[in-house]
């Protein structure tokens, strides 16, 4: 885990993976979001929908990830920056590195489905053969209050 | 690991499985082929396709997963059989647990990538909510040839 960069290089982008990550939640998917940006710009937005598409690969961060491939026509993003308001998964974080996506920036911990500081820690495993730069615990209280709201509001 | 159900079960399955990674090589896709099946129908059949499709996601497993959830219109296959040349990576792995797949038939063993009995040995870890009945080393050598031939005419 990397020292959190200066904070006006990443709370924008953070914000819009949280307003993903809400519409979400509207939508009765659980409240991730993620966002897609090189130099700055935003390739590609996206919430999970997994329920809509009828699709369980299709969380937050495999949507930006395969529209940002999309657009730029090629099944790596060496340049870009990956931000999720929530610790991804090990099909994401396979799907990042795949990607070669250069720096991942993320809100809450998953302990319970996570792969990057959580469960099998695929970034630092022999069979992980790119990682990108690691940031954690941004937005991270915003993030948790969406999941937390959304499981709540399902019990009851 | 299970041991292996009467071959007349799976031969004809991991054969499609076979032609799928054949065809896959032929497009200059790493050789890796899926199918899905259920109540002895396929659903769905693929070869790998990240390079066609600009799409890292697009391994063999997930693109199958994708088109049999469309069939049925589900995110889960709960009584879907996956069959595949390789053993699947962290990804597919997670995709295969995601989608609630029964049993996992494959070929090859995958040291450098792979998540089944390698690497981060998905369906063991306290983070896999669904692990399904996993069966190895069919069509070994057929799996393991093909991919040998592709990354020999690959260097030379």
């Amino acid at each position: 885990m990397s020292q959190l960069p200066p904070k006006n290089t990443y709370s924008s982008f953070m914000s819009i993976a949280l307003e993903e990550a809400q519409k979400a939640a509207e939508r009765g998917e659980v409240p991730v979001g993620a966002v897609l940006v090189q130099d700055g710009v935003v390739l590609a937005q996206a919430g999970n929908r997994t329920l809509e598409l009828n699709d369980p690969t299709a969380h937050a961060e495999v949507l930006v990830i395969r529209e940002a491939c999309q657009q730029i026509s090629s099944q790596r993003l060496p340049n870009a920056d990956l931000y999720v308001t929530l610790e991804p998964c090990p099909m994401c974080a396979a799907a990042i590195s795949f990607a070669r996506i250069k720096r991942l920036y993320y809100g809450a911990q998953d302990a319970k489905g996570g792969a990057v500081e959580s469960g099998t820690c695929f970034f630092e495993q022999p069979t992980c053969h790119h990682a990108p730069e690691v940031y954690s615990g941004l937005s991270e209280r915003a993030s948790k209050d969406l999941l937390q709201k959304f499981f709540q509001s399902r019990r009851s």
